[in-house]
């Protein structure tokens, strides 16, 4: 839906026209803009609270700043919608998140002023360090250079990394904190509260100017006074004050903190900036969803409210005839604490995503046991590591594409000692309109290959508890569970607990000609399919291989002494992953049949809805009836293994 | 070699004898135990000065703790002989390293006094943190857990995740930072300036005690005078202080900086500080290849030096009869500048390893073009990124095994925006003696995975150059070269630049029966056992596919329309890897034949030497011979598609 933009926002089509205004008009564009985002996000959807908390920000950049030839970095990109709206994609911003639209992430490819594509956390100071040292290497000494990252995303490790090489570097780097105390969940850590002391005590500035007051004072005070005045003010100056505030500890000028309402000031001071070379912090306090005092009030449920209507507040649901399913998510977290109410050794760990996960449920339900780590996805599995070591049983759960961030970890620290941790790796697959950095495509090629991980998904919500029951029984070393982003199939999802047979897989059907092999929840496509097939006079036969490691090898040897035609469906891409596992099952065997692996191609999946991706990829449903039609109208393979 | 144990430390066989001795015996201990490790690494080989420099502290924290109960984690672990020769270990130090005989790093199935496994920087406050948890869960009040970790590990992101948490827990952890301004190479960065400046100006607690004493004084001196110092007393107390140092300002209570040769200090240090409860910093001072003059001075060739002779520190150099081929790390540094020289777009990047990459050849040459920036593969890989969107050409130089750690922004932030940057996966394959934690296993399987990526592996030195000579040559987006520790094959590396065509193999010779695909160095395993081969009247076709991504499909359909047997061989793992790569393409175009993959198997493989390690594996020539042999006396499979 289109949504008309004010008198002011209406002009600007990119930043030169935002420049073109006087500063005492920057307020009424943040009005304009605000309102715009609010239009736009409750008709359309997606992210909400992030981006107003910037509006100020953003526009004093645009306004100080020689966009795009100055080039600005937003960490995770949630931010960045009013960036959008001021540099060319107004008009399109309406499909944002839509299959064919814009990015709801900034994105390289999809404009000059995106300097750098993101959407995962605390990569912005490592690329706009190497941009502005790129730049200095090349001499352009006027060209700014500026990250712009939250206090949840600074407790990322890689961020710190950053900090420590920038603060050597004579390169002109602006970093731009914008500490609002939220991650997606409020944030966590010794770091939020750090900056909460500076925010809330005496500004730092301030309290340094104070301080030189007083000895001033004193040193009018006689002979006396004026020796203690210069002992302290030497010995202050000298290590205290050097050292006095984290970020100049790490060589970094710390300007602040500011109010990040203040749209006229935010400019100056920007402007200000520039004239400062060598690395530098700007302190900037926001409040995230600010004016929309429903979204300030509860910042987590509005992060990304969905669909709502912006004169009451009230989010809209889908209405239904009869009950849904519940969320994969929702069925971990009440699941386990159903399972830790019954073994005390279980513990949760999540990384800064106890709404997004459902570990809150346990968080909220044993507080002691359910640990929010922070965005540190290394320091949560090295971390459930330790708590193993002393015969705990972690359950750690991480997003599949955020695990790529602690792969090391699960090797070195997990794998390698056997460590007993259940990894429950959510958003398993194609996620939908977050897009390809959301994207959980890898992980069953890179779990896959290491020594000593079981790895399982689900087909369904009681699969699901059934493998998170078995995951905790015995001291059976690593163990991870992939499941997907959404709904799953079982509105009576509650069923008794029941220990899976590790590596096993089942038969659900059998049939004939075809076989179909699927790993996961993609096995519903797989049984819609049959139906479907079936009603043609096509019955292939459908074996939920369940476990990719170890596989199910009595089963195979079953599958391909039976059929000379195999379909094998994943929810992950096709280089190394489950259907590659058949392959390898097939060679090592000397089995010979025609295999159509379907799942994610070796390309980028751009953003769409789910159903969409599967679609386009080519193995939902639909898919599989075709392929399935085209194999069993081919010749069968002969083969005789001498 | 069996070495004689000095008076004291031959009774010490488990830390409780050491806890039997006075603490003025710990001076002599310390003596003993540094003679004992210089006495075995010169003659055994092995990491040399990181052990010297903790001579002293370990001996005190064993000491002062109750091991293995209170619980010790060594980050990286190249510090740890010392802890291993004073538990349990003494008799099997002689076996360090070798096959079959200890770890050169703490692993929890060698020893209950070694805590956690380590070899990869920067995991254990994470760890500790995670004991320390579970110790709280527990009840264990009395139980100690301690993280023992240098400056540079300190500049690993994770590292400082692990702080921002532990920061907020009230449990009982003790980090000990062991500060001896170095990594393998002098450690680099912010935080490295920042430790010094504490360490060389007068120590923080001492300027706080006289900040203390000054105030004290002025308050004597009057009404007037003592309102001042209440007033600077409290400005002081309220904000500065508290955050006046980094780690403070993370809610660890900071101690020191101590002098850490002085073991009697530190025993009683470490004795005070069991008692001080929630998460605590001690700063030690220590110098690296400490009592061993020569290491002292020239830390990083002292890191790991070899076999020497203790009396003189002459280093020993196997002596050979004709020239040697150099390692490939050295082609790659040499290679490196002068492709640097004739193209300005160039840049190195390492994240610590300067000599261990050869990158330091480059540093020094041009040092505003290379850079270390610290143990921080995360930032390397995002850094080089921020680099290449500003039309440079960075090769980031990561080992395979530690490239782990940087797997997300290979993905994130270089393959989704199909970024020009060089990844040099040196140490790819198995490494040897460094065992399990370093063997580059993994990187073709979860590298093969990703969209975008070309994939390559030069089976030798002039490959290596023609591949890095051929990735620079245009913007082709992200290039990963992985090549394996140790020595190429031809002395006369040094030959002009030719391009290589991007995912194009080369058939080396041409025989009949059954063919061999090999990728990288391994193919050298193959030729060997081709001469053999023929020797017998075997005469296989050998083929080196130079690149796993994109495969060469042309040369492919050649070698399956006229071989129905195959070998593949791979120094990676086989789940995943080249050899599955193989059966995807035979999969995809319904090729038929019996395929041998040959690689490492998917289990944990030890330490011991390279050679004897692809014995063990079963993929050296040898090992090719005989699968070969094998596999021509079988019946061809007949096969025939529909």
């Amino acid at each position: 839906m289109q949504i008309e933009a004010g008198a002011l926002l209406k002009n600007i089509l990119y930043p030169s026209d935002l420049r073109k205004l006087k500063d005492s008009d920057l307020e009424e564009v943040c009005k304009e803009l605000r309102q715009f985002i609010i239009d736009i996000v409750s008709v359309n959807g997606g992210h909400f609270a992030a981006s107003l908390g910037v509006v100020e920000l953003t526009v004093a950049l645009h306004y100080a700043l020689n966009t795009p030839y100055d080039q600005i970095v937003f960490d995770v990109g949630h931010q960045a919608y009013g960036h959008k709206i001021l540099t060319g994609r107004r008009e399109q911003f309406h499909t944002n998140r839509i299959l064919g639209g814009i990015s709801g992430f900034p994105k390289r490819e999809e404009s000059e002023y995106d300097a750098f594509g993101v959407g995962h956390s605390s990569t912005s100071i490592s690329a706009a360090l190497g941009m502005a040292v790129a730049s200095a290497y090349k001499g352009e000494t006027d060209r700014q250079h500026v990250a712009i990252i939250g206090d949840g995303a600074l407790t990322g490790g890689m961020a710190f990394e950053a900090l420590n090489h920038a603060g050597i570097e004579k390169s002109n780097l602006l970093v731009i904190l914008n500490d609002n105390c939220m991650s997606i969940d409020p944030n966590v850590g010794a770091l939020k509260e750090y900056l909460t002391s500076i925010t809330t005590s005496k500004s730092y500035n301030k309290f340094r100017d104070e301080l030189i007051s007083i000895l001033a004072k004193i040193s009018k005070n006689g002979p006396d006074a004026y020796g203690w005045a210069k002992k302290i003010e030497q010995s202050i100056k000298g290590t205290l004050l050097k050292n006095a505030n984290l970020f100049e500890s790490l060589n970094f000028r710390y300007f602040g903190p500011v109010d990040g309402h203040d749209v006229t000031k935010l400019a100056k001071t920007i402007e200000d900036l520039k004239n400062i070379n060598g690395p530098k912090l700007l302190h900037v306090v926001t409040v995230k969803g600010k004016g929309y005092s429903l979204a300030e009030k509860d910042q987590t449920k509005w992060h990304a409210p969905g669909l709502f209507d912006k004169i009451t507040g009230e989010i809209k649901k889908t209405t239904h005839d009869k009950p849904q399913p519940l969320k994969y998510q929702d069925v971990f977290g009440h699941t386990l604490v159903e399972l830790a109410e019954a073994n005390d050794k279980i513990m949760g760990i999540t990384p800064a995503m106890p709404s997004g996960s459902s570990m809150n449920i346990m968080m909220n339900a044993m507080p002691n046991r359910a640990f929010d780590v922070g965005i540190a996805e290394q320091h949560a599995v090295t971390f459930s590591a330790g708590l193993a070591t002393q015969g705990l049983v972690p359950f750690c759960n991480i997003y599949s594409s955020f695990m790529q961030r602690a792969y090391d970890q699960v090797i070195h620290d997990v794998a390698l000692q056997k460590l007993n941790v259940v990894f429950c790796l959510d958003r398993a697959g194609l996620v939908g309109a977050d897009g390809p950095t959301h994207h959980g495509a890898y992980d069953i090629s890179f779990m896959r290959c290491v020594p000593n991980l079981i790895i399982g998904a689900p087909m369904n919500e009681e699969e699901l508890r059934n493998m998170m029951y078995t995951a905790q029984l015995d001291n059976i070393g690593p163990f991870v569970i992939r499941y997907p982003r959404g709904n799953g199939v079982m509105p009576d999802w509650k069923r008794p607990f029941k220990a899976l047979p590790i590596g096993k897989g089942r038969k659900l059907i059998d049939g004939e000609e075809v076989a179909i092999l699927t790993f996961g929840h993609v096995g519903n496509e797989a049984a819609k399919a049959i139906i479907d097939l079936n009603a043609e006079g096509i019955y292939p036969s459908h074996y939920d291989i369940r476990f990719v490691k170890p596989l199910d090898e009595e089963l195979l040897h079953e599958v391909f002494q039976k059929f000379n035609k195999v379909i094998t469906v994943e929810d992950g891409v096709l280089p190394g992953g489950f259907g590659s596992a058949i392959l390898e099952f097939m060679s090592n065997h000397n089995y010979q049949a025609q295999v159509i692996r379907l799942g994610i191609p070796d390309e980028i999946v751009e953003h769409g809805e789910q159903k969409e991706l599967w679609r386009l990829c080519n193995y939902d449903a639909e898919a599989i009836v075709n392929e399935c039609k085209k194999l069993s109208k081919t010749q069968p393979t002969q083969f005789q293994v001498g």
